[in-house]
């Protein structure tokens, strides 16, 4: 398959990716929902009336709308059409955009002309626990060994409530916080900025689909119609905050400062080649957990460091999101098990994503084992973040020489206001 | 102060309160904002262009919409200038309203006519653990006297993310929750209806005024220009399946199956002369969370439970608002320290209440401490809540002869789903 658009080789947007986003420019404010293709971006709201299939005609609205909420709402046949429409419009071979000059000129942006915004209204935002290479040497660091794995972890995927209002999209700033610590040798807590700054590699599902009323559950057969879609996720993270607020309720100010994503959300129907068999459950999860169809998407993930006039990022982990214990069906059905109900917009967080190797610990935190060790940046070395450096992540899927990416999710630390 | 709407003794609505709620009728579907008097409703959608004072003459329309987030929106002193314009339209002596015929009919509406709505759309909602007899007791339960309050208690309202899409209005029904719990003996967890349903008698404000950017915090000398206004809450809990999922991460499923608020928000104005003393806070926490003006409200809760087929509700518990141990000012300025933004709207809950007497615990698992005692309810008696139980709190406070009220806050559980 190809488009008319050029697409370089080594870009995450070929035809076959197509992930949505939310788009304004320099000279146009008005916030626009496009589709990635090579390094353009395809405004659909230009081009919504050509969505004129069954379940689409109806609804072409949905595309001229300042965030995909409304896109996301529709059921997933919607979204299967959409995706092969708009594959149809940008293949070389159809002409009714390839040779429409001037809707052409109208309905392209540059990428490089574009401010991307969050891509929805996020409602609520959670965050799952689900590799359990992170989670094992998390509890290693702080319960020893023996105890590493809480008794509920292999039983059910382990999650907590997250704050959306400070879901951030790739490239916004964020300022180191500031809070309450205690070093475990003081008496009492100090105040002042974390000195314990970490990123956490995540990836995140954005829900789609009609809300499952309130006391209704989305069984596990039914979860795939709520999933609309993937993006990176920074889980940024002050551990020495965390450590000191978290008993017994969780995390709470240590996270609430920023959460990055990436712009663009890849669909469940670009990520479908990527999906490999599930992890063996030893024991198996409880009834409304299981499923058999692989949902493990075999991800290469990445994240490198900045430093402050450093013109180069240097890669600091290396991973694969099908680390994954639980799948994203999992977490969506168990989510729902006791009548949660979910909205379209929707974040839900993968947790940290640690592979079995040194290289491959999914934040600083494991790197540097608690602090243990230098993690080297390119000339400098690391155990947890400094003021200036600029975290980035990547996430690619490559099969049958077909390559999809996930685009960036970045943000650079400023110092803390004191 | 009197009203030309008659006000029973024991309303909760009198002149002096004017909470504000969002309602319909069940001849006119569209949600209106309006302001609770005596058994009536002063719909203010009608009465918008009246409030022609300077801080709200060019924001009439905020009292046209369905939620009250745009009149949240604005700064403290139109929510002043907003309640003195209504005291005065509603004064016996003051005719405008009071001689027009004609608009109040349109303006009036009876609140037995009246279905009550989420008063705003609530973007993030946490929960705070703010009550030390509250904290206390669950510690003893869970860890024993010695380690009843973890080392962080005292200094800072702890606090934790909660699920902003299942709180719902007073009155909504709700149902037995399933999913995994795990006895103590047994090996494996198992899967079905909650056995240990309990309510959570708490209070909750709703943030208020322009949003603090992200990475900007409120100092606590300007945390009261963040506060609107106060509900009475619900915070449902199935006791077994928190006991089973909560660690490391906190309570999740256990909690988002349905959290109740009253439908009437009672402003910080209407409160005033019911705050008293602080309690005296030792240690000292930061300077951040240090202030001296009296914050602590002094409101009388109760809570009554009436079982399925009985005509009466019985009152399992009595106690007071002003055992909170962290102030409101606290809890906001805390929230807001490492940068994170609060929104219009976003709800912020006290934690349970509990006083020091044993009546005067607000929840089952504290009243029936953990099962081991028998709680009179009527006729009958209950550890945990029973299928067809209704829920019922209240708050009330009294001061030189005026008395104001909070409203209902109901839910009645149904039977879990099999």
């Amino acid at each position: 398959m190809s488009s008319f658009i050029s697409v370089s080789q080594n870009s995450d947007f070929p035809i076959e990716n197509l992930p949505y986003g939310v788009f304004s420019t320099r000279t146009d404010t008005t916030r626009h929902i496009g589709v990635a293709i090579g390094d353009e971006i395809l405004n659909l709201g230009e081009i919504a009336d050509l969505f004129d299939g069954p379940e689409l005609k109806n609804h072409q609205d949905v595309f001229r709308q300042a965030t995909l909420n409304e896109f996301m709402t529709l059921p997933r046949p919607a979204w299967l059409e959409a995706r092969a429409r708009i594959q149809q419009l940008l293949s070389a071979d159809y002409p009714l955009l390839r040779d429409n000059t001037d809707l052409r000129s109208r309905a392209f942006t540059s990428q490089s002309d574009a401010i991307m915004h969050l891509p929805a209204k996020i409602g609520d935002y959670t965050d799952f626990y689900s590799s359990i290479h992170h989670a094992t040497n998390v509890g290693i660091m702080f319960r020893g060994k023996e105890n590493a794995l809480m008794p509920n972890w292999k039983w059910l995927p382990v999650g907590y409530h997250g704050r959306a209002s400070s879901v951030v999209v790739s490239g916004t700033e964020l300022k180191r916080p500031v809070g309450q610590t205690k070093a475990p040798e003081a008496t009492e807590p100090s105040f002042g900025p974390s000195k314990l700054m970490d990123f956490e590699l995540e990836m995140a599902f954005f829900v789609g689909g009609p809300e499952n009323s309130l006391g209704t559950r989305v069984p596990i057969e039914k979860s795939e119609d709520r999933i609309f879609g993937v993006v990176l996720m920074n889980d940024w993270s002050a551990r020495d905050i965390q450590a000191w607020e978290y008993v017994p309720l969780g995390p709470f100010l240590a996270k609430s400062f920023a959460t990055t994503i990436s712009p663009w959300i890849v669909s469940i129907e670009a990520l479908r080649p990527y999906f490999v068999e599930n992890p063996v459950q030893d024991p198996v999860p409880p009834q409304y957990l299981r499923h058999d169809d692989p949902f493990t998407l075999d991800i290469e993930l990445a994240v490198s460091i900045r430093p402050d006039g450093d013109s180069e990022e240097h890669v600091v982990c290396k991973t694969n999101f099908k680390h994954l214990y639980w799948t994203l069906k999992q977490q969506l059905a168990h989510h729902t098990v006791n009548g949660c109900n979910l909205r379209p917009g929707d974040l839900l967080g993968s947790g940290t994503v640690s592979g079995p190797e040194e290289g491959a610990y999914g934040s600083m935190l494991e790197l540097s084992w608690r602090g243990a060790k230098e993690v080297p940046v390119g000339n400098e070395t690391r155990k947890f973040l400094k003021d200036g450096d600029e975290v980035n992540l990547s996430g690619t899927c490559t099969k049958n020489g077909v390559r999809i990416g996930f685009g960036e999710c970045r943000g650079k630390l400023r110092p803390a206001d004191v």
